[in-house]
Formats: structure tokens, sequence, C-alpha cells
């Protein structure tokens, strides 16, 4: 293994290799958490540590449990989603149309690390989940607000709700294809339409038949 | 405590003692495990085997795990949605009508046991809390199918996921209320128009312009 000058400045002190060396193993951790439970939810521990090429005792050095590793993977997660909202042209767009895209870069994201939800949701618990995603569900909720401003969103729900709604959807959706009940290929489509009712003004009776 | 003849058969043997006995600790343990959870999401064996006034080994020779524990009271709410959804006149009433009956009777249970919830899912996972709700899903999904048939509910999205958005709407509630979000006197109102929007037949720009 390569643990000197490839990593490192030349010259660089013991302490400072020792650094680089940690940082590498907890990346390759990381990565082979995210594979490990790409693969299966219930991976353990001993299943990650031996993906990634350490020894338990490493493993548990940076990671005394498993609830401080999914922290870690989940965060490297949403990381990934700030790449792609980042990457948005949101300014100038129609709020609905900008919320539209978000929604679809937010699928992305999260039908790839599908079975880290449900791993996570069980170690973190549904709140610690939620926290975890208050970054993107920011972005949502920003364009929520301008939305219900020009009319293109309801205004007769909470806002806060209308946040919920759109991540309990994304979730679900998430859920049911990593259960086989939803066909992958047609999710981003029917959480599209699902969401957009959702957020869709509700036309009174009086103004249809005006 | 009267251990003795108030439970037993006059006569019974002590078998038949040492049985009833047990029942009424699993009883006890399972009222206060319920209780302990409406209290707090992350009640502890200890603190349950103190509300219900039994030793720990008691305890842990009934429920060896959280798990076992946390599995056995979802059933009994579980139970107390069967009661209430059976107690429904579904008969003879219109499918959607029939239906928003059982999402509000649903919303009932699942808003006295919203902490449970969080608990369980940590504990059991998001598949297995799924699983729980089979029989109050098969009842909601026979009323979909109804709905779907008679054109009062959407027939563009697939039945399963119609399902799972209800699933995932009621429980997303539990959660906004236990997060204090949501204010509890509001999320009835609000839980039925969005399944309302969710379930409504898309109207095509065409019909609408006709």
């Amino acid at each position: 293994m390569a643990t000197d000058s490839t990593g490192s400045a030349p010259g660089a002190g013991p302490r400072t290799r020792r650094r680089a060396d940690a940082e590498r193993s907890i990346a390759s951790i990381v990565e082979a958490a995210l594979a490990a439970f790409r693969r299966d939810t219930d991976a353990t521990m001993a299943d990650i540590a031996r993906t990634a090429g350490v020894g338990r005792v490493t493993l548990y050095s940076h990671f005394p449990s498993r609830e401080d590793l999914l922290d870690e993977v989940m965060r490297r997660a949403i990381d990934d989603a700030r790449v792609v909202l980042t990457a948005l042209p949101a300014e100038g767009l129609p709020a609905r149309e900008a919320l539209a895209g978000v929604i679809r870069s937010c699928w992305q994201v999260l039908d790839r690390y599908r079975s880290l939800h449900a791993a996570a949701t069980r170690v973190l618990g549904p709140e610690r989940m939620r926290a975890h995603h208050d970054e993107p569900m920011a972005a949502v909720g920003a364009l929520v607000d301008r939305g219900r401003e020009d009319g293109s969103i309801r205004a007769d729900l909470p806002r806060d709700w209308l946040l919920a709604t759109v991540y309990s959807l994304l979730h679900a959706a998430a859920s049911e294809v990593e259960a086989g009940r939803l066909p992958a290929g047609e999710a981003a489509a029917v959480l599209e339409a699902t969401v957009d009712s959702v957020l869709t003004p509700v036309r009174s009776p009086a103004a249809d038949s005006r």
C-alpha cells in the first residue's frame, strides 16, 4: 500500500502522514458502507470492514457505532444531493417548473441510495433522518413559497405540510421500488404526477361552473 | 396481588394458574409499553418494566428484545384499528365516501399511537412496519379498487402506489404532529384534503375546454 509521499506533501512529518492515512481509511469505509447498503439494507459493521479492506479495530476507531457510521454516510449522500441541486438553473424559471426540476434531481440521488434510506431510518429514526434533509428541503421550501405567492402552488394547506408531503412521497417511492412494488422505470413519472396533484391549487366548484 | 382464584377457574391446577399469571403480566407489560411510548419515543426496557410493575427478568422472559416487545405492541395497535374499522358501515356507501371514513378512522387510531410509530419504525424498520399494516391496508385496497372501477378514483397511477401514498401520508401526518410541525387539531382535515387531491381522477385539459 502506498502510505507515503503519494498522499502527503514531500517532507511531511509523521503526524501529517498519519492524518492522511486516517482520512484515506475513513473515505474507503464510507465508500464501502455506501456499496454495502446498496447491496443489502442489513449490512453489518463486519461486512463493511471487509468491503473497505480495513480491520474492525480501525473501523470502530473511526466510527464507534453503526449509528455514527450511518450519520456520516447520510451526510455524504446529502452532499451528492447538494452537488446535483447546485447545478440546476433555478434562477429565472417559474417556481413550479424549478420545483419539478428539484424534485426530479432529488429523486435521482435518492434512487441511488434506496437501501441506505431503509438502513439509516432504522438506525437513526425518522426525525434524525428528516434533519439530515434540512438543506435540500430548504431548497424545496423556497420554491414552494414562491409558488404560493404567484398562485401556482396551493395555499389552502400549511406550507410545512406541503414540504412534509413532498419529503414523504419521495421516500415512499424509494421504499416501494426497494420493496419491488413499484417498477424502478416508472417511479420518476409516477412521483411527478403525484406531487403535482398534491401541490396544484384546488379549483373550487364555484369557479368550475362559471 | 391476587394471583389465585380470581383469574383461574376454581380448582385449576398450578399449571393453569401459572399460565394465567403469565398472561396477566404480558398484558400489563404491553399496556405499560403503550403508555411509555406515548410519553417518550425513546422509552427503554427498564422504563417499561418499572411502569408495568414487573421485574426485568420477567420482562425479558416474555420479550427477549425490544424488537419482540415492539412487534407485540404493534399487533395490539393494529387490533385497535381492526375494532374501529369493523364498526364502520362500509356496505352500501359509495367507494369514495367509504374510503374517507376508513382513512378518518385509521387516523384516529394512528393519532393515539404517534410516538409508538416513531419508536417502532426505528426498531422494526420501514418494511416490517408496513407488513404490520397489511390488514388495514387491505381494507383501503378493496375500496381503492372499487373506486377505480366506478371512476371516482384515478386509474392513471398504479394501484399499489395509491395505497403507498395513503399509507405514507397517514404516517407523515403522525410524524409532523409528533414533531410539532402540524397542529394536532388541523391534522385530520389537512390529511383528508391531501389524500383527496392524490386520489381524484385528473381532468384532462381537453375535457376542461369542452
